[in-house]
Protein backbone atom coordinates (compact mmCIF):
# COMPACT_ATOMS: atom_id res chain seq x y z
CA UNK A 1 0.00 0.00 0.00
CA UNK A 2 2.82 2.38 0.86
CA UNK A 3 4.63 3.80 -2.24
CA UNK A 4 6.66 6.66 -0.45
CA UNK A 5 10.24 5.34 1.07
CA UNK A 6 10.68 4.94 5.15
CA UNK A 7 10.07 8.25 6.66
CA UNK A 8 14.18 8.85 7.05
CA UNK A 9 14.74 9.73 10.66
CA UNK A 10 11.23 10.23 11.97
CA UNK A 11 10.89 7.45 15.06
CA UNK A 12 10.09 3.97 14.14
CA UNK A 13 6.93 3.42 15.49
CA UNK A 14 5.20 0.55 17.89
CA UNK A 15 3.37 -2.22 17.09
CA UNK A 16 0.82 -3.19 19.02
CA UNK A 17 0.74 -6.09 21.83
CA UNK A 18 -2.49 -7.35 21.25
CA UNK A 19 -5.13 -7.39 18.98
CA UNK A 20 -6.72 -4.10 18.06
CA UNK A 21 -10.83 -4.73 18.24
CA UNK A 22 -13.20 -3.26 15.61
CA UNK A 23 -10.32 -1.91 13.60
CA UNK A 24 -12.48 -1.02 10.45
CA UNK A 25 -11.45 2.33 9.22
CA UNK A 26 -13.29 4.21 5.66
CA UNK A 27 -12.36 2.66 2.43
CA UNK A 28 -10.36 4.01 0.38
CA UNK A 29 -13.46 4.63 -2.14
CA UNK A 30 -15.21 6.12 1.07
CA UNK A 31 -12.27 8.58 2.38
CA UNK A 32 -12.22 9.83 -1.69
CA UNK A 33 -15.86 10.50 -1.49
CA UNK A 34 -15.07 12.38 1.72
CA UNK A 35 -11.91 14.88 0.90
CA UNK A 36 -14.62 15.50 -2.90
CA UNK A 37 -17.22 16.23 -0.56
CA UNK A 38 -15.04 18.85 2.03
CA UNK A 39 -14.46 21.63 -0.44
CA UNK A 40 -15.64 22.96 -3.83
CA UNK A 41 -12.35 24.01 -5.20
CA UNK A 42 -9.51 21.75 -7.04
CA UNK A 43 -7.00 21.00 -9.69
CA UNK A 44 -7.76 20.12 -13.09
CA UNK A 45 -5.39 18.60 -15.36
CA UNK A 46 -6.86 18.57 -18.97
CA UNK A 47 -4.33 17.85 -22.70
CA UNK A 48 -3.17 21.31 -24.50
CA UNK A 49 -3.81 20.64 -28.26
CA UNK A 50 0.05 20.02 -28.53
CA UNK A 51 -1.13 17.23 -26.27
CA UNK A 52 0.68 18.77 -23.11
CA UNK A 53 -0.70 18.99 -19.87
CA UNK A 54 -2.48 21.96 -18.03
CA UNK A 55 -3.33 21.98 -14.63
CA UNK A 56 -5.39 24.77 -13.56
CA UNK A 57 -7.81 25.59 -10.87
CA UNK A 58 -11.51 24.85 -11.09
CA UNK A 59 -14.31 25.08 -8.56
CA UNK A 60 -16.65 22.24 -8.64
CA UNK A 61 -19.95 20.57 -7.71
CA UNK A 62 -20.34 16.64 -7.18
CA UNK A 63 -23.60 14.91 -8.52
CA UNK A 64 -23.63 11.76 -6.63
CA UNK A 65 -19.99 11.95 -6.49
CA UNK A 66 -19.28 12.64 -9.82
CA UNK A 67 -17.29 16.89 -10.11
CA UNK A 68 -19.68 19.12 -12.29
CA UNK A 69 -17.53 21.48 -13.10
CA UNK A 70 -18.43 25.02 -14.87
CA UNK A 71 -15.89 26.08 -17.12
CA UNK A 72 -15.72 29.23 -20.36
CA UNK A 73 -14.87 27.96 -23.51
CA UNK A 74 -12.91 31.30 -24.01
CA UNK A 75 -10.18 29.55 -21.06
CA UNK A 76 -7.18 27.45 -22.02
CA UNK A 77 -9.00 24.70 -19.74
CA UNK A 78 -12.42 25.05 -21.68
CA UNK A 79 -10.61 25.12 -24.76
CA UNK A 80 -8.76 21.31 -23.99
CA UNK A 81 -11.95 19.91 -22.49
CA UNK A 82 -13.83 20.98 -25.87
CA UNK A 83 -11.16 19.23 -27.52
CA UNK A 84 -10.13 15.99 -25.57
CA UNK A 85 -12.05 14.86 -22.86
CA UNK A 86 -9.64 12.73 -20.97
CA UNK A 87 -9.59 15.20 -17.63
CA UNK A 88 -8.72 14.25 -13.83
CA UNK A 89 -9.19 16.50 -10.82
CA UNK A 90 -7.14 16.97 -7.36
CA UNK A 91 -8.61 17.60 -4.44
CA UNK A 92 -7.09 18.04 -0.84
CA UNK A 93 -9.01 18.36 2.15
CA UNK A 94 -8.62 21.84 3.54
CA UNK A 95 -7.45 21.12 6.35
CA UNK A 96 -3.82 23.35 7.33
CA UNK A 97 -1.18 21.18 8.92
CA UNK A 98 2.27 22.57 9.54
CA UNK A 99 3.27 19.76 6.59
CA UNK A 100 1.26 20.20 3.21
CA UNK A 101 1.73 16.67 2.66
CA UNK A 102 0.31 14.87 5.96
CA UNK A 103 -3.05 16.64 4.04
CA UNK A 104 -5.89 14.13 3.07
CA UNK A 105 -5.88 14.50 -1.20
CA UNK A 106 -7.56 12.39 -4.00
CA UNK A 107 -7.28 12.10 -7.90
CA UNK A 108 -10.26 11.37 -9.65
CA UNK A 109 -9.38 10.89 -13.58
CA UNK A 110 -11.68 9.56 -16.18
CA UNK A 111 -13.49 11.68 -19.52
CA UNK A 112 -15.84 14.74 -18.84
CA UNK A 113 -19.13 14.62 -20.76
CA UNK A 114 -21.47 17.22 -21.39
CA UNK A 115 -24.73 16.65 -19.72
CA UNK A 116 -28.56 16.84 -21.56
CA UNK A 117 -31.78 17.04 -20.46
CA UNK A 118 -32.85 15.69 -16.37
CA UNK A 119 -28.62 15.06 -16.16
CA UNK A 120 -28.43 18.81 -17.21
CA UNK A 121 -30.50 20.54 -14.46
CA UNK A 122 -28.84 18.00 -12.23
CA UNK A 123 -25.53 19.32 -13.07
CA UNK A 124 -26.59 22.90 -12.62
CA UNK A 125 -28.51 22.73 -9.16
CA UNK A 126 -25.21 20.36 -8.54
CA UNK A 127 -22.99 22.99 -9.29
CA UNK A 128 -24.45 25.90 -8.09
CA UNK A 129 -25.37 24.25 -4.65
CA UNK A 130 -21.89 23.94 -3.93
CA UNK A 131 -20.47 27.23 -5.30
CA UNK A 132 -23.16 30.36 -5.34
CA UNK A 133 -21.01 32.69 -7.25
CA UNK A 134 -21.49 31.06 -10.45
CA UNK A 135 -24.87 32.23 -10.53
CA UNK A 136 -22.91 35.26 -11.89
CA UNK A 137 -21.69 33.23 -15.04
CA UNK A 138 -22.92 29.70 -14.99
CA UNK A 139 -25.98 30.80 -17.95
CA UNK A 140 -23.53 33.02 -20.16
CA UNK A 141 -23.29 31.12 -23.85
CA UNK A 142 -19.32 30.49 -23.03
CA UNK A 143 -19.97 28.76 -20.52
CA UNK A 144 -20.19 24.95 -20.35
CA UNK A 145 -20.60 22.11 -17.91
CA UNK A 146 -18.93 19.12 -17.69
CA UNK A 147 -19.41 15.97 -15.58
CA UNK A 148 -15.98 14.01 -15.01
CA UNK A 149 -17.10 9.94 -15.01
CA UNK A 150 -14.42 9.24 -13.02
CA UNK A 151 -12.65 5.58 -13.98
CA UNK A 152 -10.38 5.45 -11.31
CA UNK A 153 -9.31 7.49 -7.99
CA UNK A 154 -5.72 7.40 -6.16
CA UNK A 155 -6.21 8.61 -2.34
CA UNK A 156 -3.75 9.63 -0.12
CA UNK A 157 -4.21 9.96 3.32
CA UNK A 158 -0.86 11.50 4.28
CA UNK A 159 2.45 9.89 5.04
CA UNK A 160 1.89 5.83 4.72
CA UNK A 161 -2.08 6.02 4.17
CA UNK A 162 -2.92 5.61 0.22
CA UNK A 163 -4.73 3.01 -2.08
CA UNK A 164 -6.06 3.16 -5.17
CA UNK A 165 -9.37 2.37 -6.18
CA UNK A 166 -12.04 2.15 -9.27
CA UNK A 167 -14.53 4.61 -10.30
CA UNK A 168 -17.39 1.66 -9.36
CA UNK A 169 -16.47 1.97 -6.19
CA UNK A 170 -15.69 5.38 -5.92
CA UNK A 171 -19.23 6.33 -6.49
CA UNK A 172 -21.17 3.31 -4.46
CA UNK A 173 -19.10 4.72 -1.48
CA UNK A 174 -21.10 7.45 0.62
CA UNK A 175 -19.23 10.38 2.02
CA UNK A 176 -18.54 10.21 5.80
CA UNK A 177 -20.95 11.14 7.59
CA UNK A 178 -18.80 12.01 10.66
CA UNK A 179 -15.66 13.20 10.10
CA UNK A 180 -16.54 16.67 8.37
CA UNK A 181 -18.52 17.70 11.76
CA UNK A 182 -16.24 16.07 14.50
CA UNK A 183 -13.51 18.58 15.12
CA UNK A 184 -15.66 19.92 18.08
CA UNK A 185 -16.21 16.34 19.57
CA UNK A 186 -12.84 15.76 19.15
CA UNK A 187 -11.62 18.34 20.92
CA UNK A 188 -14.06 17.57 24.09
CA UNK A 189 -12.74 14.06 24.40
CA UNK A 190 -9.02 15.43 24.62
CA UNK A 191 -9.76 17.97 26.52
CA UNK A 192 -11.99 16.38 29.53
CA UNK A 193 -11.78 13.00 28.65
CA UNK A 194 -8.16 11.56 28.69
CA UNK A 195 -8.23 8.59 31.17
CA UNK A 196 -11.36 7.18 28.70
CA UNK A 197 -8.98 7.30 25.71
CA UNK A 198 -6.16 5.98 27.84
CA UNK A 199 -8.41 3.13 28.69
CA UNK A 200 -9.31 2.31 25.07
CA UNK A 201 -6.08 2.56 23.75
CA UNK A 202 -5.05 -0.16 26.47
CA UNK A 203 -8.09 -2.44 26.35
CA UNK A 204 -9.80 -1.73 22.76
CA UNK A 205 -6.57 -0.16 20.60
CA UNK A 206 -3.79 -3.27 21.48
CA UNK A 207 -1.65 -0.73 23.75
CA UNK A 208 -2.07 -2.24 27.15
CA UNK A 209 1.34 0.00 28.08
CA UNK A 210 -0.38 3.11 26.68
CA UNK A 211 0.48 5.73 29.23
CA UNK A 212 -1.60 8.58 27.23
CA UNK A 213 -3.62 8.99 24.23
CA UNK A 214 -4.59 11.87 21.95
CA UNK A 215 -7.96 11.68 19.63
CA UNK A 216 -7.17 12.53 16.61
CA UNK A 217 -10.07 12.12 14.75
CA UNK A 218 -13.60 10.61 14.81
CA UNK A 219 -15.41 9.00 11.76
CA UNK A 220 -18.25 6.46 10.96
CA UNK A 221 -16.53 3.22 12.36
CA UNK A 222 -14.37 4.87 15.49
CA UNK A 223 -12.01 6.88 16.58
CA UNK A 224 -8.33 7.35 15.52
CA UNK A 225 -5.74 7.70 18.71
CA UNK A 226 -2.02 8.59 19.17
CA UNK A 227 -0.28 6.94 21.54
CA UNK A 228 2.26 7.10 23.92
CA UNK A 229 3.88 3.96 25.10
CA UNK A 230 7.48 3.23 26.65
CA UNK A 231 8.37 1.81 23.20
CA UNK A 232 7.40 5.07 21.52
CA UNK A 233 4.36 6.84 19.26
CA UNK A 234 1.90 4.78 17.88
CA UNK A 235 -1.26 5.41 16.37
CA UNK A 236 -4.37 2.70 16.76
CA UNK A 237 -8.29 2.51 16.06
CA UNK A 238 -11.22 2.55 18.88
CA UNK A 239 -14.04 1.38 17.01
CA UNK A 240 -17.58 1.38 17.76
CA UNK A 241 -19.97 -1.78 17.89
CA UNK A 242 -21.54 -0.59 14.57
CA UNK A 243 -20.89 2.26 12.20
CA UNK A 244 -22.69 5.50 13.26
CA UNK A 245 -25.12 7.52 10.84
CA UNK A 246 -24.02 11.23 12.12
CA UNK A 247 -22.79 13.33 14.82
CA UNK A 248 -25.23 13.45 16.67
CA UNK A 249 -24.31 9.38 17.38
CA UNK A 250 -21.25 10.27 18.01
CA UNK A 251 -21.21 11.25 22.21
CA UNK A 252 -22.92 7.76 22.86
CA UNK A 253 -20.90 5.79 20.88
CA UNK A 254 -18.02 7.37 23.02
CA UNK A 255 -19.76 6.75 26.01
CA UNK A 256 -19.86 2.90 25.03
CA UNK A 257 -16.68 2.99 23.90
CA UNK A 258 -15.49 3.92 27.14
CA UNK A 259 -17.77 1.89 29.06
CA UNK A 260 -16.01 -1.47 27.05
CA UNK A 261 -12.59 0.08 27.56
CA UNK A 262 -13.21 0.13 31.29
CA UNK A 263 -14.53 -3.47 31.38
CA UNK A 264 -11.38 -4.42 29.39
CA UNK B 1 -7.46 40.43 -21.92
CA UNK B 2 -10.86 39.08 -20.04
CA UNK B 3 -11.41 35.28 -21.48
CA UNK B 4 -14.91 35.47 -19.10
CA UNK B 5 -18.11 36.57 -20.53
CA UNK B 6 -20.13 39.75 -18.78
CA UNK B 7 -20.69 39.02 -15.06
CA UNK B 8 -24.11 38.63 -14.93
CA UNK B 9 -26.27 40.54 -13.06
CA UNK B 10 -23.39 42.04 -10.68
CA UNK B 11 -23.67 45.54 -11.32
CA UNK B 12 -21.77 47.78 -13.72
CA UNK B 13 -19.29 49.58 -12.73
CA UNK B 14 -18.59 53.16 -13.52
CA UNK B 15 -15.29 54.14 -14.98
CA UNK B 16 -13.54 56.65 -13.62
CA UNK B 17 -14.09 61.02 -14.56
CA UNK B 18 -10.97 61.91 -14.44
CA UNK B 19 -7.00 59.72 -15.30
CA UNK B 20 -5.98 57.81 -12.85
CA UNK B 21 -2.18 58.49 -12.08
CA UNK B 22 0.50 56.79 -11.20
CA UNK B 23 -1.89 53.90 -12.34
CA UNK B 24 1.36 51.57 -12.69
CA UNK B 25 0.25 47.75 -11.28
CA UNK B 26 2.55 44.76 -10.44
CA UNK B 27 2.82 43.12 -13.90
CA UNK B 28 1.28 39.27 -14.88
CA UNK B 29 5.21 38.24 -14.70
CA UNK B 30 5.26 39.96 -11.30
CA UNK B 31 1.85 38.92 -10.25
CA UNK B 32 3.13 35.17 -10.93
CA UNK B 33 6.04 35.08 -8.88
CA UNK B 34 4.65 36.24 -6.03
CA UNK B 35 1.40 33.90 -6.27
CA UNK B 36 4.80 31.24 -6.75
CA UNK B 37 6.36 32.42 -3.88
CA UNK B 38 3.19 32.65 -1.90
CA UNK B 39 2.91 29.21 -0.61
CA UNK B 40 4.64 25.79 -1.01
CA UNK B 41 2.62 23.71 -2.45
CA UNK B 42 0.39 23.18 -5.51
CA UNK B 43 -1.28 20.44 -8.08
CA UNK B 44 1.03 18.85 -10.88
CA UNK B 45 -0.26 18.11 -14.31
CA UNK B 46 1.79 15.02 -15.31
CA UNK B 47 1.14 12.60 -18.44
CA UNK B 48 0.51 8.98 -17.79
CA UNK B 49 1.75 6.16 -20.07
CA UNK B 50 -1.16 6.22 -21.88
CA UNK B 51 -0.81 10.30 -22.21
CA UNK B 52 -3.97 10.90 -20.11
CA UNK B 53 -3.33 13.79 -17.77
CA UNK B 54 -3.01 13.30 -14.15
CA UNK B 55 -2.92 15.71 -11.45
CA UNK B 56 -1.50 15.30 -8.36
CA UNK B 57 -0.56 17.76 -5.14
CA UNK B 58 2.66 18.00 -4.53
CA UNK B 59 4.90 20.53 -2.88
CA UNK B 60 7.32 22.92 -3.98
CA UNK B 61 9.99 25.05 -3.48
CA UNK B 62 11.38 27.97 -5.95
CA UNK B 63 15.06 28.12 -7.48
CA UNK B 64 15.03 31.63 -8.69
CA UNK B 65 11.87 31.34 -9.48
CA UNK B 66 11.64 27.81 -10.65
CA UNK B 67 9.36 25.30 -8.96
CA UNK B 68 11.76 22.39 -7.38
CA UNK B 69 9.51 19.35 -7.00
CA UNK B 70 10.55 16.31 -4.74
CA UNK B 71 8.73 13.35 -6.00
CA UNK B 72 9.18 9.52 -5.38
CA UNK B 73 9.52 7.30 -8.18
CA UNK B 74 6.80 4.57 -7.22
CA UNK B 75 3.91 7.45 -6.80
CA UNK B 76 1.81 8.15 -9.99
CA UNK B 77 3.39 11.40 -10.87
CA UNK B 78 7.16 9.97 -10.15
CA UNK B 79 6.70 7.75 -12.59
CA UNK B 80 4.81 10.13 -15.47
CA UNK B 81 7.75 12.42 -15.40
CA UNK B 82 10.98 9.85 -15.43
CA UNK B 83 8.59 8.77 -18.95
CA UNK B 84 7.70 11.94 -20.30
CA UNK B 85 9.03 15.27 -19.00
CA UNK B 86 6.47 17.96 -19.49
CA UNK B 87 4.25 19.49 -16.79
CA UNK B 88 2.36 22.21 -15.55
CA UNK B 89 2.16 23.48 -11.87
CA UNK B 90 -1.32 25.42 -10.46
CA UNK B 91 -0.81 27.20 -7.53
CA UNK B 92 -3.41 29.24 -5.76
CA UNK B 93 -2.25 32.05 -3.29
CA UNK B 94 -3.70 31.06 0.73
CA UNK B 95 -6.24 33.53 0.63
CA UNK B 96 -9.93 32.45 1.31
CA UNK B 97 -11.84 34.65 0.21
CA UNK B 98 -15.75 33.54 0.09
CA UNK B 99 -15.56 32.92 -3.56
CA UNK B 100 -12.61 30.32 -4.07
CA UNK B 101 -12.70 32.46 -8.04
CA UNK B 102 -11.61 35.58 -6.88
CA UNK B 103 -8.72 34.10 -5.45
CA UNK B 104 -5.21 34.51 -7.39
CA UNK B 105 -3.93 31.78 -9.02
CA UNK B 106 -1.13 30.77 -11.84
CA UNK B 107 -0.26 28.05 -14.15
CA UNK B 108 3.10 27.65 -14.96
CA UNK B 109 3.91 25.17 -17.53
CA UNK B 110 6.89 23.39 -19.24
CA UNK B 111 9.54 20.51 -18.62
CA UNK B 112 10.80 19.19 -15.78
CA UNK B 113 14.96 18.65 -15.68
CA UNK B 114 16.65 16.84 -13.13
CA UNK B 115 19.48 18.96 -11.58
CA UNK B 116 23.02 18.16 -11.66
CA UNK B 117 26.24 18.91 -9.81
CA UNK B 118 25.77 22.48 -8.32
CA UNK B 119 22.33 23.05 -9.89
CA UNK B 120 21.24 19.68 -7.52
CA UNK B 121 23.01 21.24 -4.18
CA UNK B 122 20.69 24.72 -5.41
CA UNK B 123 17.61 22.82 -6.04
CA UNK B 124 17.83 20.29 -2.92
CA UNK B 125 18.40 23.71 -0.64
CA UNK B 126 15.25 25.43 -2.12
CA UNK B 127 12.91 22.55 -1.98
CA UNK B 128 14.01 21.86 2.10
CA UNK B 129 13.75 25.87 2.23
CA UNK B 130 10.17 25.40 1.85
CA UNK B 131 9.14 22.03 2.84
CA UNK B 132 11.21 21.36 6.19
CA UNK B 133 9.24 18.38 6.58
CA UNK B 134 11.29 16.42 3.39
CA UNK B 135 13.91 16.23 5.53
CA UNK B 136 12.70 12.77 6.12
CA UNK B 137 12.62 11.39 2.73
CA UNK B 138 14.65 14.04 0.20
CA UNK B 139 17.46 11.15 0.34
CA UNK B 140 15.50 8.58 0.27
CA UNK B 141 16.94 6.09 -3.10
CA UNK B 142 13.32 6.65 -4.31
CA UNK B 143 12.92 10.43 -4.37
CA UNK B 144 13.86 12.47 -7.33
CA UNK B 145 14.52 15.92 -7.78
CA UNK B 146 12.80 17.98 -10.77
CA UNK B 147 13.08 21.56 -11.35
CA UNK B 148 10.28 22.97 -13.77
CA UNK B 149 11.72 24.73 -16.54
CA UNK B 150 9.12 27.29 -17.25
CA UNK B 151 8.27 28.02 -20.83
CA UNK B 152 4.68 29.40 -20.27
CA UNK B 153 2.61 31.18 -18.01
CA UNK B 154 -1.30 31.86 -17.13
CA UNK B 155 -1.69 34.16 -14.29
CA UNK B 156 -5.80 34.94 -13.26
CA UNK B 157 -5.55 37.74 -10.54
CA UNK B 158 -9.07 37.25 -9.85
CA UNK B 159 -12.27 37.90 -11.77
CA UNK B 160 -11.29 40.44 -15.11
CA UNK B 161 -7.31 40.35 -14.19
CA UNK B 162 -5.60 37.74 -16.35
CA UNK B 163 -2.69 37.66 -18.73
CA UNK B 164 -0.36 35.17 -19.84
CA UNK B 165 3.39 35.82 -20.30
CA UNK B 166 6.29 33.57 -21.03
CA UNK B 167 8.45 31.93 -19.11
CA UNK B 168 11.52 34.18 -19.63
CA UNK B 169 9.50 37.38 -18.72
CA UNK B 170 8.52 35.22 -15.02
CA UNK B 171 12.07 34.49 -14.86
CA UNK B 172 13.08 38.14 -14.68
CA UNK B 173 10.44 39.24 -13.00
CA UNK B 174 10.67 39.56 -8.95
CA UNK B 175 7.97 38.44 -6.52
CA UNK B 176 6.38 41.45 -4.57
CA UNK B 177 8.51 42.46 -1.77
CA UNK B 178 4.77 44.29 -0.43
CA UNK B 179 1.91 42.45 -0.73
CA UNK B 180 2.71 39.40 1.26
CA UNK B 181 2.97 41.47 4.54
CA UNK B 182 0.81 44.55 3.75
CA UNK B 183 -2.64 43.07 5.38
CA UNK B 184 -2.01 44.98 9.04
CA UNK B 185 -1.11 48.19 7.17
CA UNK B 186 -4.40 47.48 4.66
CA UNK B 187 -6.36 46.93 8.22
CA UNK B 188 -4.86 49.92 9.72
CA UNK B 189 -5.22 52.38 6.74
CA UNK B 190 -8.86 51.09 6.72
CA UNK B 191 -9.47 51.51 10.84
CA UNK B 192 -8.03 54.70 11.03
CA UNK B 193 -7.57 56.51 7.44
CA UNK B 194 -10.70 56.46 5.90
CA UNK B 195 -10.37 60.17 5.22
CA UNK B 196 -7.30 59.86 3.46
CA UNK B 197 -8.41 56.75 1.21
CA UNK B 198 -11.17 59.27 -0.07
CA UNK B 199 -8.94 62.16 -0.64
CA UNK B 200 -6.63 59.66 -2.74
CA UNK B 201 -9.64 58.25 -4.60
CA UNK B 202 -11.00 61.59 -5.44
CA UNK B 203 -7.60 63.47 -6.27
CA UNK B 204 -5.12 60.57 -7.58
CA UNK B 205 -7.71 57.56 -8.46
CA UNK B 206 -9.83 59.21 -10.83
CA UNK B 207 -13.05 59.53 -8.71
CA UNK B 208 -13.74 62.68 -7.77
CA UNK B 209 -17.42 61.82 -7.26
CA UNK B 210 -15.95 59.30 -4.16
CA UNK B 211 -17.75 59.10 -0.79
CA UNK B 212 -16.21 56.32 0.90
CA UNK B 213 -13.11 53.87 -0.04
CA UNK B 214 -11.95 50.85 1.38
CA UNK B 215 -7.97 49.53 0.54
CA UNK B 216 -8.62 46.19 -0.66
CA UNK B 217 -4.52 45.58 -0.38
CA UNK B 218 -1.27 47.37 -1.20
CA UNK B 219 2.00 46.86 -3.82
CA UNK B 220 5.35 48.00 -4.59
CA UNK B 221 3.32 50.36 -6.72
CA UNK B 222 0.72 51.71 -4.97
CA UNK B 223 -2.97 50.78 -3.43
CA UNK B 224 -5.84 49.11 -4.44
CA UNK B 225 -9.21 51.24 -3.68
CA UNK B 226 -12.73 49.80 -4.00
CA UNK B 227 -14.91 53.13 -4.60
CA UNK B 228 -18.19 54.10 -3.90
CA UNK B 229 -19.94 56.64 -5.65
CA UNK B 230 -23.07 57.77 -6.19
CA UNK B 231 -23.19 55.75 -10.33
CA UNK B 232 -21.96 52.76 -8.48
CA UNK B 233 -18.97 50.74 -6.62
CA UNK B 234 -15.41 51.05 -8.75
CA UNK B 235 -11.92 49.68 -8.39
CA UNK B 236 -8.79 52.41 -8.88
CA UNK B 237 -4.85 52.68 -7.60
CA UNK B 238 -3.40 55.25 -5.93
CA UNK B 239 -0.25 55.19 -6.85
CA UNK B 240 3.54 56.27 -5.39
CA UNK B 241 5.53 58.14 -7.45
CA UNK B 242 8.24 55.53 -6.80
CA UNK B 243 7.66 51.55 -6.42
CA UNK B 244 8.75 50.99 -2.75
CA UNK B 245 10.79 47.75 -2.07
CA UNK B 246 9.64 46.41 0.91
CA UNK B 247 7.23 46.86 3.82
CA UNK B 248 8.95 49.58 6.07
CA UNK B 249 8.22 51.82 3.57
CA UNK B 250 4.49 51.53 3.09
CA UNK B 251 4.23 53.86 5.88
CA UNK B 252 5.77 56.63 4.59
CA UNK B 253 4.46 55.91 0.88
CA UNK B 254 0.96 56.33 2.33
CA UNK B 255 1.91 59.46 4.20
CA UNK B 256 3.24 60.66 0.86
CA UNK B 257 -0.39 59.86 -0.38
CA UNK B 258 -2.47 61.38 1.49
CA UNK B 259 -0.56 64.54 1.33
CA UNK B 260 -0.96 64.48 -2.33
CA UNK B 261 -4.33 63.51 -2.08
CA UNK B 262 -4.95 66.53 0.15
CA UNK B 263 -3.27 69.17 -2.08
CA UNK B 264 -5.51 67.43 -5.31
Amino acid sequence: MRDHGDPGDAPSVPPPLAPVLNATRPSAAEEARTIAASTNAGTLATLTADGDPWASFVTYGLLDGAPVLCVSNMAEHGRNLAADQRASIAIVAPEAPDDPLASGRVTLAGAVVRPTGDALDGARAAHLAAVPAAKYYIDYSDFTLWVLQVQRVRWVGGYGRMDSTSGADYLAAAPDPVAPHSAGAVQHLNADHADALVAMAQTLGGFPDASAATCTGADRYGLDLRVTTPRGIAYTRAGYLAPINGIDELRSAAVELTRRARQG
